[in-house]
């Protein structure tokens, strides 16, 4: 089980996109902590996500958004900081093998500033897709994107191999 | 040498997000074919992209668009329809192996009808990026976004691999 988890998005637009990945990539749960932009605006974003951000859940704080998780994902855009125990990241790609067939939250931050390091201390990992040194700041619907496709890609394979 | 090419595209926040990849994904290089959307109302989604948007070259016609270039690859969410040779489409992991060196357009068709079977025709590849059955159309920017993650995925390793 995938819950996508967007602490306090900004952008209407995001909030739709996402919920047209989520059914791009058949993500079972969206959660939004404390949207700070207008949820029914999302709506034409969503094309035919457009249930799952009806289905989606508001929360009002970070750990509800988790609450029933075996397994928390943070994510961002700056990693391996020297001596920063809390930025030593995994990569999308790694991500299948930990996650096994647990109830995973993939959890992703304000378009601002990003997730605040107490909500990455309450996780279980960090991750951080590569991209240009000089700019590796994604626009958070398209970091949720590459995220779910590497998911996605690896589920597609491992069906391959039982049909197979 | 990459190029992204986007044909006739209608909204300006594909535009602008395109810009940023760009920028996030280190392509050289950004051509817009005849677009349906007002450019300059895009810089507010390129955020640090928006030298990327400033440079982009907007041309009349696709053909104008692939001058230049020794191969083209075309992007749809439809293919491998059974009997149909023009749909017969490779994965984005499988880019890098046909790519080499070579100077190659990366195509993506507009959000409402996509890239019409003469474009198609006109490449060499077809690529199609793996989703959900039901739904596997994704919007035009986070398409644009998946695929050069995963360019930029090999080429990191293969970074990887030359300094280890
Ligand atoms: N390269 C990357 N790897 C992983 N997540 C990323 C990413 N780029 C953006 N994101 C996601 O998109 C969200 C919004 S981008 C946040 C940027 C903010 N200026 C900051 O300092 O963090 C991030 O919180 C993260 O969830
Ligand atoms: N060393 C530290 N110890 C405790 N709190 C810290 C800290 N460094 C930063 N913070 C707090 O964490 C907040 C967000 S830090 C933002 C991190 C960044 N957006 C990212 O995703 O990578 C800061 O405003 C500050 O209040
Ligand atoms: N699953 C997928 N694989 C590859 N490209 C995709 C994709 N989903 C969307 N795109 C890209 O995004 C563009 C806009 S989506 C176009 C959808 C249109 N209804 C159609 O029939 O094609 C497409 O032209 C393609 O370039």
């Amino acid at each position: 089980m995938i819950r996508v988890v967007l602490v306090e998005p900004e952008g209407e637009y995001n909030v739709g996109f996402v919920a047209r990945l989520c059914k791009n990539f058949d993500i079972d749960e969206l959660y939004i902590v404390n949207p700070k932009c207008n949820i029914v605006n999302a709506e034409s974003f969503s094309a035919k996500g457009r249930d799952i951000l009806e289905n989606a859940l508001i929360v009002n704080s970070f750990d509800d958004a988790i609450k029933g998780v075996e397994l928390k994902i943070a994510t961002s855009s700056i990693a391996d900081t020297k001596g920063d125990i809390l930025r030593k990241a995994i990569r999308p790609w790694e991500l299948n093998d930990i996650i096994g067939g647990k109830k995973v939250a993939l959890i992703f931050g304000r378009e601002s500033v990003g997730l605040t390091r107490e909500e990455i201390a309450k996780s279980d990992f960090l991750l951080y897709i590569p991209a240009s040194k000089l700019y590796p700041t994604l626009n958070l619907s398209h970091a949720v994107g590459i995220v779910l496709y590497e998911l996605w890609k690896t589920k597609d394979s491992r069906k391959m191999k039982v049909t197979s």
